[in-house]
């Protein structure tokens, strides 16, 4: 076990109240202590919060007021002594008191480190320390229903409960193997095998088509607002944003180019790709061309195909929907305040099974009927279904194909009547597949690669 | 006194490990613990943090798991109960949360609410409170420090004993205007107030006297670079954030186009204007033209105007130096490692009295004193006068000028043998100038602007 104290800024960066600076490990408490004047806090009880200044020991300097936070392990997220120091907000301020404890002898946490040692001292399993990750990354409360549910255990036990089913499969197979002479056992053990492998096979088929929605409630579907000048599209794009809650998220550590903008329509998350592209042509006439479009669509995981009702079907027009052909498409025609002129007809050929929208942006019609065909696009409707248990984490879906594949394979084996010790081979391999979703069979280098996608002070 | 709970995200609005919400008033526990599975927070001992789920009674689900600290009135930052709700960071986590302690009671706080309710509850005082605000914003550590200093109340004692003493001068006003019969009091009064007068007068211009350095401690110094195409401008730029820390802030609530870049020299922050204008000419030639440069100019406070050693001085850069006549210039003679061409005998007329730096950016060469210029510019090198007492705020110094002038006044009246109840007039006026500074003498409406400027959550 690493033994060093851990120190990191665990709030948000930016001005706010209130920042804190967190610290975990046997010195937490003897290092904050040392740069803290109030209360001994060696001595204070666990879990209480104690006001005092904290003091620059090499200089006596009042580096800032501050509320100290003193927990001792096991009762803590680590089950390490954990301190958190709550000062003032600022970039500044907090910057401080972090060089402070530093320089008095906690070492900078890795980003995730916290959690890693939440996993490693047993407190929780990977799943859920995964969850706690998505549970800060979460664009909308559905997503943050995910993440809670899977925070608090609720697809670890089902893991657990498939791996208790396939440990009692080896059991069977191991009975067989020491009685061989009892033909019958073996008869009823193979059918049994096979039964009960099916049945965790469903499952785990079950869950991976979980997966679709859990991604797109996770991380938001990349939607392209696509179509000719002067169609609508950046009054589509700010009837969306404003109707619905913008989610604005910078990603951290990166250049402002990459700030992503989220929607939230009914629950699911839309990332909106190339915003910034419509949004700068907002006043004059747009000109977002069929090249852009192209470039645009490579991104995204749904097309908003804009058309104008007031307007004939172009051949620009019909390079579009050439361009989005394959991917999810919704039709939508605008302004249909104007006076007709599109050939309905044609749209309805080209656009082959793509929904078809009307729409007055102008006159705020049609947006209801085109969130609600976004949300049968992707979950037929079906968004309430809140007990299902989603799996969203891409590490984790391909685990569970892998144990999918696994056990077909040993089904396929059962079937053709194999010996049943080759068989075993791989059903013990799909319960350590599924092990890896916890964490409970998982290499040290996997471990460290996770955590270091965690933010820092986590 | 104002009995509303109110609550709010206390943390800067972000990802990060954790978040914040606070609340504060006589409903504050109680209405935690309506929506906490875990201790019964109206019966935990002050000052404690509480492990639990937080649950929505409507619906009994669990919205998030939390810490949190319940710390009872009055030893309090507001002297009301306070409860801090430590939960998972993420935007729509904490802000689920927040929307559950407002549907169950409390009222959402406005901006320096909090500090607002410390300075009404007589925790703090005006000079303090606005201090709270500077050490979020500091841009640098020597800001921090005059933060943390008027936090501490060392403006505020300064002022009180600033007012002190003009309280002894009206009081002996007092005793002149009960016994005019004594002729001797008379004089030896006026001669005793002019002279008391005097040392207020000269404290308070003191104060002002850092009220420039103050400034630019907490403000930052506006800097504009400027130069002819192709000189190293945003090499130079460059060279300085990354010699220096560069801090960047966005300011909240608005566009990415505000992004401000401060760079750290010497402890003073330098806010580089136009930063987004040289950077986006960085690889191709620059082009930033003398139009472009005016338009700068007249956000700056520095200019830092870059030649090119190895290039004739054209009518270009005499034009610039015109647009930057009046100012506070530093002149940046740049790749000297070129073979010599600028004649440097006439950049240093058109340049009059600014300094002049040679450096070559390319070797590294030249950036050391650039930095000491610019501190001696501003400082007259003299920045490690830590223990002075410095004015930042605008509003302080506007009330200490209007101090000065009605002090001033007074004194013209005393010397000129005006009655010595007129002068008591403009006397009993300075007092109550110098009160609205801690907050003594002000005016609601004041105070409601004040704290308006706050952060959320503050």
């Amino acid at each position: 076990m690493d033994s060093e104290t851990i120190a990191a800024i665990s709030t948000p960066v930016g001005e706010g109240a209130i920042s804190i600076v967190r610290l975990s490990g046997d010195e937490a408490i003897s290092i904050a202590d040392q740069v803290f004047n109030g209360k001994n806090l060696q001595e204070v009880t666990s879990h209480t919060i104690n006001y005092g200044k904290l003091i620059d020991p090499e200089t006596d300097e009042v580096v800032e007021e501050s509320m100290v936070t003193v927990m001792r392990a096991p009762k803590t997220f680590t089950r390490e002594d954990i301190v958190e120091i709550n000062c003032h907000g600022g970039l500044v301020s907090v910057n401080r008191v972090l060089e402070l404890v530093l320089s008095n002898g906690a070492r900078l946490a890795e980003p995730g480190e916290f959690t890693k040692r939440a996993f490693l001292n047993g407190r929780i399993d990977l799943s859920q320390a995964e969850a706690v990750m998505d549970l800060i990354r979460a664009k909308t409360d559905r997503a943050m229903n995910i993440a809670l549910k899977q925070m608090d255990g609720r697809l670890s036990k089902l893991i657990r409960s498939l791996r208790q089913e396939l440990l009692e499969t080896v059991a069977h197979v191991e009975v067989n193997i020491d009685y061989p002479e009892y033909d019958d056992v073996e008869e009823m053990t193979n059918r049994l095998l096979i039964e009960k492998s099916q049945k965790v096979y469903d499952q785990i088929e079950q869950l991976i088509q979980t997966a679709k929605q859990g991604k797109i409630l996770r991380e938001g579907i990349a939607t392209a607002i696509i179509g000719r000048p002067n169609v609508g599209k950046s009054s589509l794009l700010n009837a969306l944003a404003q109707e619905n809650k913008a989610i604005v998220t910078e990603v951290p550590g990166t250049t402002r180019d990459v700030i992503e903008e989220y929607v939230n329509v009914r629950g699911i998350p839309l990332r909106l790709v190339d915003t910034a592209g419509i949004r700068e042509t907002e006043d004059i006439v747009e000109k977002i061309g069929v090249e852009r479009s192209r470039q645009v669509l490579k991104e995204a995981d749904l097309v908003l195909l804009v058309l104008n009702y007031g307007d004939e079907f172009t051949e620009e027009d019909r390079r579009l929907f050439e361009a989005a052909s394959g991917m999810d498409v919704l039709v939508i025609i605008n302004k249909t305040d104007l006076p007709h002129k599109l050939d309905i007809e044609k749209v309805k050929e080209v656009a082959e099974d793509a929904s078809i929208i009307e729409t007055s942006i102008l006159q705020e019609q049609g947006i209801e009927q085109l969130e609600s065909e976004i949300a049968n696009l992707f979950f037929e409707g079906d968004l309430n279904n809140a007990d299902l248990t989603y799996v969203s984490n891409a590490r984790h879906v391909q685990l569970l194909k892998d144990a999918k594949k696994t056990l077909g394979e040993a089904m396929e084996g059962m079937e053709a009547g194999l010996p049943i010790d080759v068989v075993q081979i791989d059903v013990t391999r799909t319960w350590e597949i599924l092990g890896e979703i916890i964490g409970d069979t998982v290499h040290d280098s996997l471990i460290d690669q996770l955590f270091s996608q965690f933010c820092l002070g986590k």
